[in-house]
């Protein structure tokens, strides 16, 4: 039985979505694991996760762009404001899309689709170093 | 140990949430799956996966059009709008719902509560055959 | 190889988030698992899952304010809404936040983030006994 796991850490440039699909096949092939799942896991609540289209970077630009819409800066009901404007509408975008992702692995291969891609999804505007913890469960 | 994957196909006619829990189930039956978890995976970015009563239909179809209502087409902002005025949207209604759904086993049954089902949900209007992964570890 | 489960129950007085972190975490010491991944699943369709800042409650009070801005009681749309008006909104809910956590273990230890804690999130105005299905996958 193979139980792995192991922290990656991502420097984010204001908000986007950063592709980290590169270093989770990269932990996934250093593992040996054959067949079971793997979990990607954020350990921060102002950002979060998302598997999205990685073929055309417009998909990303408007999905961003709606949930800023969705979710913007200064709402006059909100209280939580002294880490600054971005800090409540962070909190609340990593509320409504994920802090975990977990993907099926058979013959040693996520079993991602031709066009899915993970990506951390950084909701503050300044630079931040991002810890994903990424595990791999099942065997070799 | 087992660790077991397969991949399940459904046939979509048009946005709407389609029930899986069957396939589900009979996936697991087969595995020999006792004790562990099942993870169910959507392999596309314009569809997801939701876990929702499937008891009284009227709450799925309060539950899309809410989402037709928060995520509408053809927003003046969008720029990737080349697939069509629901391929936008549907990136986006999947990110705001889930790609995986993981739920634990106990003798031999996936715990889904008395009302809960798992439900396929497209967010395209045309008809798609859409691939699910389910993934079975733990113990026999 | 370590599969356990079990069943606990929150008491709910109304919408709000309730922390199961040490719950969470006496269910991982019992289980003596090391190594491999923790599965938190609820199983309701009227209640969610939150991994959310536990540091300021304050930030926890604007997440549920702005969801109930997001998703407002009495839709003029909906038609299942013989349970009461913060029914249906509280499905829509659940929908657009989780139904299962998964968090990796390392050294017996879910890696929550230092600010991470994991949440019930209550969307029902009236009390309610839920239940969480914990699971535990991998080795001692």
């Amino acid at each position: 039985m193979i139980c792995q796991n192991t922290t990656i850490t991502v420097s984010t440039k204001g908000q986007g979505t950063y592709e980290i699909t590169p270093e989770v096949e990269s932990f996934l092939q250093n593992s040996g694991l054959q067949e079971g799942q793997l979990t990607v896991f954020c350990q921060h609540t102002s950002c979060s996760l998302v598997i999205m289209e990685n073929a055309d970077p417009s998909a990303r630009v408007d999905l961003e762009a709606f949930l800023n819409r969705l979710v913007p800066e200064n709402q006059k009901e909100f209280t939580h404001t002294m880490e600054g404007p971005d800090d409540m509408p962070s909190h609340i975008k990593m509320a409504l899309t994920r802090s975990a992702e977990c993907v099926p692995v058979t013959g040693g291969q996520a079993v991602l689709g031709t066009w899915q891609g993970i990506f951390l999804w950084e909701h503050r505007r300044s630079s931040h170093r991002r810890r994903i913890v990424l595990s791999a469960v099942g065997t070799g």
